[in-house]
């Protein structure tokens, strides 16, 4: 077994509304800073043991697709490093 | 002024307990999933323009320090890339 850690990164895809997003840019540009846009995301670092670096990604993809992002409304990516 | 985006990742320092992250990492368990640890991080892409990137990266840290992160509980990382 093999260590790994896999970064996911977790976005909104692009049309879907974010206040949260919204809300931070507008709290930036009160503070006076300029800013042309700003989109927020989750980021989940997951460290795993497993065989293969392909049985880790899938193992990641699969956690990823049953809780982590809505696939209706989120994109992601998964990143893998071995520990 | 050339256009950049900074992906600003902020993570909660090493000991702060993190509960959301404590809950995602029981509930994949609960789902099945065989993990050793789980984080959790915000990030955000800030797209801005600046004359150089030494500027572009200053401001990034500034509106990181004044508002996306607490120093006391959060690291926080900068990336930058031309558009």
């Amino acid at each position: 077994m093999t260590a790994y850690t896999a970064t996911v990164t977790v976005r909104l895809k692009q049309g879907v509304l974010d206040p949260e997003a919204e809300t931070t840019q507008r709290a930036l540009e009160r503070l006076g800073f300029e800013l042309e846009d700003l989109r927020a995301a989750d980021q989940f670092e997951i460290d795993i043991a497993a065989a293969t670096a392909d049985e880790a990604r899938e193992r990641v993809v699969e956690m990823t697709e049953r809780l982590l992002a809505n696939p209706t409304i989120h994109d992601y990516e998964v990143d893998l490093t071995e520990q």
